[in-house]
C-alpha cells in the first residue's frame, strides 16, 4: 500500500507560511506583493485557473491584477498588456496564462516579460538557465517545482535515482526533466514515439506522468517501491457522480497504488502545488525587487 | 564488425560544399562571410582549437578575426571585445572560446553575443529555444549538431530509438540530448551519479559518449547493433608512438567495434565535424544578415 502524497495538505502548510511572510513584508514595506495575469481568449479551463490563482493571492494577502483580452486580439495588444505589467510598480510577478490563441507568437510574448518578474519561469533566458549545468534561472516553472517539492516531502532520494518523465511539454515534462537532472537523477524523457514505455517505466525509481491521457500508466508497469507523481488532471464521464464526471490522473490509481511506495493524488496532488509555487515565486520577486 | 564513421571524410565533403557556397556568396555580395573569435587566457588546447578554426575559415574562403586577451583580463574587457564584434559589419559569426578564465562570468558574456551572430548557439535564448518543443534556435551548437550529422550519414533511425547520452556538459551532453529529443528519440541523460551505467547503455540503440574519460565505455556494455558516437578526445601516454602520446575516445574502441553496428573514429570522428558545423553556421549567419 502506497503512501498517498497529499498535495492539498502540503500546499496548505506552505501557503500558511507564505501568508505569514506576506504579512511581514507588508508591515515592512507598506504594500503587498502583487501578481499580474495576462489571459487572452475564453478557454474555460484557463478562466478557472486564473480565478483560482487570484483567489489564492487574496488568501495569502497578495494583490492580483488580471488583464483579460478577447481571443481575436492582436499580437501588439498582448505585448502592450505585458509591457504595462512590466512597468507597473505594484506588480512584482507576471504570469501569462497559456495557451495563448494560436495566432499569437507565444515565445515572443514570454520573452517580453521582465526577467525580474518572470515568476512562471518561461522567459527563454530562464528556460536556458534551467537547461544548463551550473546556472540557475531567476524562477523555476511552478508545476515542475511543485513536483520536486512533493518528491522532497515524501523523502525521495533523487540523486542517482532513475527518473522517467512521461511527456515532454514545455510547461511540465521538459522543465521537470531539467530540475530532476539538476538534482542529479538519471533522467529518461519518454513521449508518444517511445518504443517500450512499460519497459522503461519498470526501471524507474521515480515516475513523473505528464501526458494528459486518463489512467494511461498502469500499475503493472511500475517497479515495486517506485515513487509516482501524477501531473495529469483528466475529466472523465462518471454517471455515478452528481456532476456526471470526475477527474482522474495519467496513472491508473487503483492498480498503481498497491505497487508504488508513494503516489500523488488526483485531484489534490500536483494541482494545489502549482498555485503554491506561483505564490512563493511572486513573494520572492517582490522581496528581490524591494531589496534592489 | 562495425561500420567506422569517418568524420574526416564527411567533413571534407561538407567543407567542399561550403567553399562553393562561400564563392557564390562572395561573387554576389562582394565580401566574404567572417567569423570572429574571442579567446581569453593561454590554455594550450584552446589556442590549438582557435588556430584550427581560423585555418578552416581560410580553407573555405571565409575571413576570420581573433581577439586574444590575457588570462588576467577583466569582465569589462571581455564584454568590450564581444560588443566590438557585434558592431563589426565584417563579422557575421561570433565564437567565444570556452572555457573562459574562472573569474569571468561566462553566462553573461555568452548573453551579450548578438543573436544574429551566435553561431555557436550558446546564447541563453538560443539554448532556451533548443530546450523547448516547437521552438528552433537561430543556431544549434556545433559539436552536438556534428553528432546529429554523423547519425544521419550512417542512416540511424533516430525517431523512437532509445538514445543514451553519457555526460551532461553544457557544450555537448545537454544540447545533444535536446537535439535527439527534437528528433523524437527517447533520451536518457547519464552522468557521474548514474547508478547502473552499463545496464542503461545496454538498452541504447544510439550511444553518445561525452564524458572525457579515456576508454571508459566498454564493448561489453553495448547492445549488439548499437550506433556509437564517441565525442571524447583524451590524450594518453603511448611510448610506442613518436610523440609519446596518442588520442583515444571515451569508448574502448577495440572492444566496442565488434559489437556496434557503427562507431565514430577518434581522432577523425566528431572533431572535424565541430569545425564544419561552425563554418556552416557562419555562412548561414552571413546569408541571413545579407538578406536583411
Amino acid at each position: 500500500m502506497a503512501h498517498i502524497i497529499d498535495g492539498q495538505a502540503i500546499a496548505r502548510k506552505m501557503q500558511a507560511k507564505i501568508a505569514e511572510d506576506v504579512a511581514v513584508f507588508k508591515a515592512h514595506y507598506g504594500y503587498a506583493p502583487g501578481l499580474g495575469v495576462v489571459m487572452a481568449g475564453d478557454n474555460a479551463a484557463s478562466q478557472m485557473y486564473v480565478r483560482m490563482k487570484r483567489r489564492a493571492c487574496g488568501e495569502v494577502g497578495m494583490e492580483s491584477f488580471a488583464t483579460l483580452i478577447d481571443a481575436n486580439t492582436s499580437q501588439a495588444e498582448v505585448e502592450i498588456a505585458v509591457k504595462a505589467l512590466n512597468d507597473n510598480p505594484a506588480v512584482h510577478g507576471i504570469l501569462i496564462q497559456l495557451p495563448l490563441p494560436p495566432h499569437i507568437d507565444e515565445e515572443k510574448v514570454l520573452g517580453l516579460v521582465s526577467l525580474d518578474k518572470d515568476v512562471d519561469g518561461f522567459h527563454p533566458v530562464n528556460i536556458g538557465a534551467l537547461a544548463m549545468k551550473g546556472r540557475e534561472p531567476n524562477f523555476a516553472p511552478a508545476t515542475p517545482s511543485g513536483c520536486m517539492v512533493l518528491l522532497q516531502e515524501v523523502g525521495a532520494k533523487i540523486s542517482g535515482a532513475n527518473a522517467v518523465v512521461i511527456g515532454r511539454s514545455n510547461i511540465v515534462g521538459l522543465p521537470v526533466a531539467m530540475l530532476l537532472l539538476k538534482a542529479n537523477a538519471t533522467v529518461t524523457i519518454c513521449h508518444s514515439r517511445t518504443a517500450d514505455l512499460p519497459g522503461l517505466v519498470r526501471q524507474a525509481d521515480i515516475v513523473i506522468a505528464a501526458i494528459g491521457q486518463p489512467e494511461f500508466v498502469k500499475g503493472s508497469w511500475l517497479k515495486p517501491g517506485a515513487i509516482v507523481i501524477d501531473v495529469g488532471t483528466n475529466k472523465v464521464d462518471d454517471a455515478s457522480t452528481e456532476k456526471g464526471y470526475r477527474y482522474v490522473g495519467d496513472v491508473e490509481f487503483a492498480s498503481a497504488e498497491p505497487v508504488a511506495a508513494a503516489i500523488s493524488k488526483v485531484p489534490g496532488g500536483v494541482g494545489p502545488m502549482t498555485i503554491t509555487m506561483l505564490l512563493q515565486n511572486t513573494l520572492l520577486a517582490a522581496q528581490r525587487l524591494a531589496a534592489k
